[in-house]
């Protein structure tokens, strides 16, 4: 199924991050064509995240160090330009959504319904492919690039694995399927498949970001009846109620009383889920207080922004609490995109409300400004709108 | 059902805790007749829980005080010897296994598959019985006795509330009936009910206690295929091996290396179950670290010995790692312990082993001695072996 004619070196511009916190360079690049088991995609259309923000701003105590210069960029969506050699399943033309997880669906871990960590190409942060570690970016210069997460969506053209690749039909809107390859999937997934949200249940969510706002329409999708937003905004109350959230706890209003306790008393008892998107680790302590003694589940969304332990009250786990996490909400993205696609094209889902702005390649250090402001949710940014 | 003309307080030989630390003494008490919805049983045999030195000891900081004078023992095995108004289902003469856990059968816990914990009489250690919070036990002088775990099975005989005692079949052998009640029960409910243990699977038990021993025969039950024990007591090795523990690993000998390490080595990148049976809050932390990425379990049913709060990466929780706990192994007790009853009949579980030790009530002390100084794991006590 390769197309040999395409597969040359494409020249197009991309928004590089030469420097640890500093604007990011719209250039000129190279693309190298697809070697075997890849694919070349042209984006169409991707959105930040605040992943891409934590590699670009490269704090000296995360625990993975950053690499530059690179190309960061994760959630997006594109249509294939030309594969590679020994491509299966996807041709030219293609509408796909690249996706930081990769699903073979050969090994264990992706037979087994309990891990969505592909063991074929494990996870890793790295700053190349994941199958041979090198890169298929250059600078004008000829000087190699660093790919993020085997995906560099800032580019008009990117190569990745066809481990890392997710066919979605062509009908779904480009900046809808674009927000499922992390962000809102990552949400959504986290109450569907992860937490496994039963009707009638209680849910809370730590953090009004676009992810837990994500986490607010998966577990209305899977009938919790009481979602409860905790955020430190008082804007978020009003704008959660259009994801589903149906009470609101502004910690700071609560005076002296501990969180836990207001949860506790709001849910009767304590709620069925609690979900950190935060990355605190002070608020996941407070989640895991806020769950149900019984069968409660705490899950972990946030990165830790310093990198620190959570620290947990052991007894409580012998009352039936349990504290879970993962990456992706614990979806397979081969499996599982698609049908999020189809659950935003009948409306059960309706992630359209956290795109907040939409800007070309060209202002893509506005993109970044707005999210670091706290003044989005997701930018989506348009490849092509910009004279190449 | 009520008998009436059984329903006279009975005289009876205790043993009774009447200072923290202090040897129990062996004297005549008397015990009330059943109320509503209550049983009277006669022990017939009792064993010794770490539970029962937790509270007999009083430590200061342990979160729930110790009371006294009091009636310890919880794992226990008798006959029903009278029954209050309205108990239904109970008869004079039914062999009964008295469970520190209640269940109803009609609450949402005990309706739902998730949870054993029965919200009609909630779990408390306290000093009562659970429906009214009252004693059924005043000793030679009048004065009251407290009640343990509402159980108190270190009484020849005792009152349990009818939601806390299970019939067991009367050719299941008393001491065997006897060991479910507790610590057997929550080991091998661990592998089974809370985690789930897939056959094929490999499990990591910290700690070679009877509640560890239990999880190995659960997992070994459960079709686990490899079972490492760890213990800093060499003599654990070859015990562990008729449990079930097909390696071991004595965290003394590895040197600088730490034991996460050492685990994931020999699972070939973390073990998919780990169960922490000690109560020690680095060996918590050691548990999970040793999980396997993806969707490793930790379970947690060890009772932190001094209060100390876990303290975990809270990154690896996002690659798919789970902490988990319960109560009695997750286990329904009315539900479970007749299933684990026949399995001991069927030799699919082999607990006998974990009786080292058999005395009378009059030696009740000695069984003390024996689990104080860790060269006992289940020593048997049997009520009637004393003139009375």
């Amino acid at each position: 199924m390769a197309d040999q004619s395409l597969a040359a070196p494409i020249r197009c511009k991309a928004a590089v991050s030469r420097a640890k916190g500093e604007p990011l360079v719209v250039e000129e690049i190279v693309v190298d064509p697809p070697k075997a088991h890849e694919i070349r995609m042209k984006v169409i259309c991707t959105s930040l995240c605040h992943t891409d923000i934590t590699f670009w701003r490269g704090k000296e105590d995360f625990p993975i160090p950053p690499v530059f210069p690179r190309i960061l960029g994760h959630e997006a969506y594109g249509v294939v330009e030309s594969v590679g050699e020994q491509v299966e399943g996807f041709a030219v033309g293609d509408t796909v959504v690249p996706t930081f997880l990769g699903q073979c669906d050969s090994c264990g871990s992706c037979a087994s319904a309990g891990s969505n960590m592909c063991s074929a190409l494990p996870f890793v942060v790295g700053p190349g492919m994941r199958r041979d570690g090198t890169t298929r970016f250059r600078d004008g210069q000829g000087e190699p690039l660093h790919h993020f997460l085997a995906v560099s969506s800032f580019s008009q053209y990117t190569v990745v694995d066809v481990n890392q690749v997710v066919k979605v039909d062509p009908s779904v809107p480009p900046k809808l399927a674009c927000l499922l390859g992390c962000g809102a999937g990552t949400g959504v997934g986290a109450a569907w498949r992860l937490a496994k949200v039963q009707p009638g249940s209680s849910v809370v969510i730590f953090g009004l970001g676009a992810v837990g706002l994500s986490v607010a329409q998966g577990a209305k999708m899977c009938g919790a009846t009481k979602i409860i937003g905790v955020d430190l905004n008082p804007d978020k109350q009003e704008l959660g109620k259009k994801f589903g959230v149906t009470d609101f706890v502004n910690p700071s209003k609560l005076g002296e009383s501990p969180l836990s306790q207001a949860i506790i008393e709001m849910t009767g008892g304590g709620a069925d889920y609690c979900f950190e998107c935060i990355g605190a680790a002070s608020v996941m302590t407070d989640a895991f207080r806020s769950a149900k003694q019984g069968n409660g589940k705490t899950v972990i969304l946030g990165v830790e922004k310093d990198g620190k332990p959570i620290s947990l009250p052991s007894i409580e786990f012998l009352f039936g609490k349990c504290v879970m996490g993962s990456l992706f909400g614990g979806m397979k993205p081969k499996t599982d995109i698609p049908i999020l696609a189809e659950k935003c094209m009948n409306k059960e889902l309706e992630l359209e409300k956290l795109i907040t702005h939409e800007v070309g390649l060209q202002e893509i250090n506005t993109a970044f400004d707005l999210l670091l402001q706290g003044k989005s949710l997701r930018c989506i940014i348009w490849m092509d709108k910009l004279e190449v």
